[in-house]
Order: C-alpha cells, then sequence, then structure tokens
C-alpha cells in the first residue's frame, strides 16, 4: 500500500536508525503486551498495563507509571496493520474509530497525534522509522520539548536490548 | 473484516433503509465525484466541489453550498474501504491520517464524527445502513438536532431518483 503522507517539518517529528535485530523481533515487540511492557517506556517511567487488538480500528492502550507513581493512561487506535513492516496508530480516535471526546484529555499527553513505525530489512537487522504527525505546529512543538528524540531513542535502546533476549 | 464497532445510543445516530437500486450503484454513487455531487446535498443545498482518493489515509473532500450563496467545505480521511460493502471516514483525520487541527473548524460542522456506510444485498436492491460516531454526547446531539435524519433521508432519496439514471 502506498501511503499518502508527505512529511511536513512543522508538524511532524521523525525517528529513524539502523538497528541490528531482525524486523521481525521488532514487529513482535510492537504488537504483543507482554513483549511490548518491558521496553516501552523510557526507564525509570514502566509500562504496567497493555492491551492490543492488532487490526485496523482496534484498540491500543497502554498505562504508564511515573517514577512517583502516578498512572497516564494512553487510548488510541489502529489504523494500518501490515505485518512486519507497517504499524500505524492515532490518540484522535479511539477504538472502533469513535473520535476522540473533545473536552477530556486524561492521557499522557494533551494534544492528538498519528504515530506510524515503519520496518525495512537492513542486512540481518532493520531499518527503524518512526514518524508522528500532529494536527498543528503548538502540538508538534509540545510534543518535540517532551524530549520526543530523547525518549525515542531510549525506548529504541530498550526493545534492542529486550530483542535480544526474545 | 470484522467490525469493533458497539452502537452506544448516547453518542451515535444511525439510519437504515432498504433501497430498490444494487448495492454496486450506491457503491458508485458514494466513491466518485462526478456520480456523488449530484446527489449528496440535500436541495436546495449544492455540492460544488467533490475530492476522494479512495483508499484507508486518502482524501474526502466536499465543498456545500447554501442557498445564500456561503461554501462550507468538508476535510476528512477515509478509514476503510470494503468495495460494494463498506465505507468508512472520519473528520477527525486529516489525509494521511493526519489529527484534524484543534483550534480551527472551518467545516460545516464543529464536532468530529467518524461516518460509516454498510451496504448489504437484499433482493435486487440494497440494505443502506449508515452509522454516525461522535466523541461526546454534546457532538451527538449537536448532529442530531441539525436534522440528521431528515438530511440523510432526503440526500438517499436523491441517489436513488440518480441512480436510476445512471
Amino acid at each position: 500500500m502506498n501511503t499518502v503522507y508527505q512529511f511536513n517539518p512543522k508538524l511532524d517529528l521523525t525517528f529513524e536508525r539502523i538497528v541490528d535485530v531482525p524486523r521481525e523481533l521488532v514487529w513482535k515487540a510492537w504488537t504483543q503486551p507482554k513483549h511490548l511492557m518491558p521496553w516501552f517506556c523510557p526507564l525509570p517511567w514502566k509500562t504496567i498495563n497493555c492491551e492490543i487488538d492488532l487490526r485496523p480500528g482496534g484498540i491500543f492502550r497502554t498505562v504508564m507509571l511515573s517514577p512517583e507513581g502516578k498512572e497516564y493512561p494512553n487510548l488510541g487506535c489502529y489504523l494500518e496493520v501490515i505485518k512486519n513492516e507497517k504499524l500505524t496508530w492515532t490518540n484522535a480516535l479511539t477504538p472502533g474509530f469513535r473520535p476522540a471526546p473533545a473536552a477530556t484529555h486524561e492521557g499522557s499527553v494533551d494534544f492528538f497525534f498519528t504515530a506510524s513505525i515503519q520496518l525495512a530489512a537492513h542486512g540481518t537487522g532493520t531499518r527503524y522509522t518512526a514518524i508522528v504527525r500532529h494536527g498543528d505546529e503548538a502540538g508538534c512543538k509540545k510534543h518535540a520539548d517532551m524530549g520526543f528524540h530523547e525518549g525515542w531513542g531510549k525506548a529504541l535502546d530498550q526493545l534492542v536490548a529486550y530483542a535480544r533476549k526474545m
């Protein structure tokens, strides 16, 4: 499937790295709760709950626990599920493609985004690309200021370390 | 594909009717701009522009013209495209699955919804079902008060009259 997507530097954040783990394992780490929870949050944060229904319209829900013991739920909906290649979800929709409520932002972030992980074979490893799209510049800037690049980098380090033991 | 969707009477509007037009023609009327524009708006409103990229993530854009001559654009993104069976789109995302901007609602409506048209063969005709999901009760009520049922009914009358001449 071709992507409709065009990169917009004012609205999008991107992250790319080559990792020495086959993409099948990266896919597994992203799509099974028991394999996602160990690496998904940069330590000392933890992921204490995860629900995945791996199909367009299906739920993608995580609960993060801060070092202070506060819980941050994230509720989203998958949009594209192409095994070992591409996984796209958004927090602008809840499961069943229902729009997220306008008033409440009870999750970890108070802006909407659509994230896409793309995996391509690279030797014995994987070219790992993440693209995160926002609806406006304010949301994009907020996400960048939260430490997007550092956070995704640390999480990927954790994923790679975990996948090597899978 | 099974639907994740569950009907919620506080958040959803639904519309169902049997029409004496084969579903292939109904599909065509919904998915080609030249066949959509003649019937899409209940007269005396008109649809003066339409852009369709018929795939998940693709654009669904219409411009309506009020009897007073004011233009109302609607921008959305397809989520599910199953030929002659199911068409789902939302205005909570713009093309490429990008979240709609939070601040501006320049379209005909100032709330988000996800609409799904489902078509099933019924004799020589079609069982035509529309389900429109909202994020909160306020949006659902606003949509109902705008005359949802009357509007969809009139538009479907126009679709049937148009399809009989196709």
